[in-house]
């Protein structure tokens, strides 16, 4: 089939999760990566479970799609052989702390040199120019300083991390949009760049509008719970077995929530009869619906809404979407099958390309897997040069 | 200034937030988006706060760079008006419940056969084939139905929205990913396709490594308030006047810290000497912790650890993030002059391309602004065809 990126070459020095995000993306859409680990250990999240036939799932899913060579970074001969490589690429990705890849020998400005259409892009915590950019990152910082804890969670709470690793993942996102873009930019100039993605940067982003709610409104975005800032009611109820979703932002909707409810006395109240006034009632408001929803299971509640065409849903836990028909109607849910481990079910790719459709179907590699195919295919080494590495330890 | 995706062309039938941050992104990069709105009334959210001089910065910081037609998209000139402009384009964007865009004589299909070399990206709340394809999708409804309020808050609380629009905000960065790399197969060969981006789908992604910790490791990941699960001291923790993020996964770390708190016993204590039993011991690791953080302010803390390279960080609110200096060194809050508003300070663009940057300096367009240069420029429509189409309520 048909791939947007096939024939894109990516040498890939990143660890652990923003990085392997981005050129898990990139795999998905047919970029060749070539991921270069640590001899021996491999990347960190190798180490992170959960494991199936001691292969981790973590690694496993993140990097399908991806080869592995292992070379030692610090050794002068892996050092040639990763110059080759990216002589023979469009794309680095690394994630290491600034600095790091300088000190390698492996900076942008040296890699240009060896292949001056490279697009390189480096994924840190704070980017390569900033106060903090020195300063490590697990995603937990950058949420806290991204602003986002802030507004996440109940007010009477303290600031709540967003229960996955926002900063990783949103970071790994806009450096493949920024590549692709890049790569664009390349097809048409043949002229390569630098792509500098920082975590604190991208989680700011995602604060979207409580941004300008500031800088223009002069409010303090704060946490509002699952509440909407500025409707009613558009929040989290309890039916008789959990917790349902009520998103109702007009007049319209919520003249036929009331319908529903039995109550069309509630539309012509004064204290609910327009979306301000619902919000300022809030509390009391809640307490009727909770009154009503008291009497269905979530399920039941849920059929007699969507009847209306009211906006409402149930509150998924993992357990279920992995399991919901739309998961599999979407194949967001894909079984790959890993030489080691068997076969695993990991997330599928979002971006459903009708001409080059993302692929999720080839495992994530075992440590050092393509070490003779890539030196042989892409370096002509032969098999006595690379018995010697292996004896010398470069790989 | 260079710009990645100059000369390309984007017409933007899109409201409110997942569709503009997408095209938002396109536009920073250079793309000519042309954004088409209701006459008189436009796209819903310039009725959204805040306000300055009665134009919505919420509008304004997610529509800049972008040029308004307005055009009934019911009116038979109208139809006629966004086919020339179609032809003239490289890509669609829309964010319609899914069927509406058939309805209105702007499907694919339809719209292909006036441009067969168009990338045509829908983005929706459940996409273009699921069973729940027809549901009206807010924000809330992605973030519950993709499992990320299962496991966002504290375990004593129930679900918890995280604090903004993730559904729309990831939705519309995969959309702009996935549009780039067809635009790249559409470089490559001439060919077009269509994108199909749910608000659903890209949540669950952002679930990272709790989908394996369940398809693989058979846990039910649930909430665990801002704690690491399978690392301690990672957590937010009291000091005199604040909470202090301290993000350690290692027992070089965790040493480094008991020896700041002149505790280098607690290394020793079988309770605590590594990290799976720091873990068990959580609670009681906090209060010692706490206790030695008291005597400290929040910036005292983060000074002492900081200088041992201890992974910690204040939690900044969103006023605090606004001032935050790296935010200045990033330009990662931009003023742009609205010829309505005034200056605003709006969010910048975290990818940071070295030849290409993300340019975020022009406004967002008044109701209407580019009617007639568009209508001139693109078809050739003279002074008179302009003032009868205005007359006619085609724009």
């Amino acid at each position: 089939m048909n791939s947007a990126l096939s024939g894109i070459r990516v040498i890939d020095f990143s660890r652990v999760l923003a990085g392997p995000f981005c050129t898990m993306n990139l795999a998905d859409m047919g970029a060749e990566v070539i991921k270069i680990e640590r001899p021996k250990y491999g990347d960190d999240s190798r180490n992170f479970g959960p494991f199936k036939n001691k292969e981790s799932s973590y690694y496993g899913y993140v990097n399908r799609g991806k080869k592995s060579i292992t070379l030692d970074l610090k050794n002068p001969k892996a050092k040639e052989i990763i110059k080759d490589l990216v002589k023979q690429a469009d794309v680095v990705v690394e994630n290491f702390k600034p600095g790091v890849m300088e000190k390698l020998g492996f900076g942008y400005e040296v890699l240009r040199e060896v292949n001056p259409g490279l697009v390189y892009c480096s994924i840190s915590g704070f980017g390569q120019y900033s106060p903090y950019s020195s300063r490590p990152a697990y995603d937990i910082v950058a949420q806290a300083m991204g602003g986002m804890m802030s507004i996440t969670g109940f007010p009477e709470n303290p600031p709540t991390r967003v229960g996955s690793s926002l900063g990783d993942i949103s970071a790994g996102l806009y450096a493949a949009f920024g590549i692709v873009t890049a790569l664009l930019h390349k097809q048409k100039t043949g002229e390569g760049q630098y792509v500098d993605v920082a975590m604190m940067d991208s989680v700011f982003t995602f604060l979207e509008s409580n941004i300008v709610r500031h800088t223009v409104g002069g409010v303090l975005p704060e946490r509002v719970g699952s509440r909407h800032p500025i409707s009613a009611p558009f929040d989290s109820f309890k039916a008789k077995d959990g917790l349902v979703i009520i998103a109702i932002a007009s007049d319209h909707h919520f003249s036929k929530l009331c319908d529903i409810m039995k109550q069309p006395e509630l539309m012509q109240d004064e204290k609910f009869c327009t979306d301000p006034n619902r919000v300022l009632n809030e509390k009391e408001l809640k307490t009727i619906i909770e009154m009503w929803l008291g009497q269905f299971t979530v399920d039941e509640a849920i059929k007699v809404m969507m009847e209306q065409g009211i906006p409402c849903s149930p509150i998924l836990n993992i357990e279920q979407v992995c399991k919901d028909p739309h998961i599999e109607a979407r194949e967001m849910l894909v079984e790959v099958e890993h030489p080691a481990a068997g076969a695993i079910k990991i997330p599928g790719n979002p971006v459903k390309l009708s001409v080059t459709p993302p692929m999720v179907k080839e495992p994530a590699p075992i440590l050092g897997e393509h070490n003779e195919a890539i030196l042989k295919q892409f370096l002509a080494y032969d098999d006595g040069q690379i018995a010697q590495f292996k004896e010398d330890n470069v790989i």
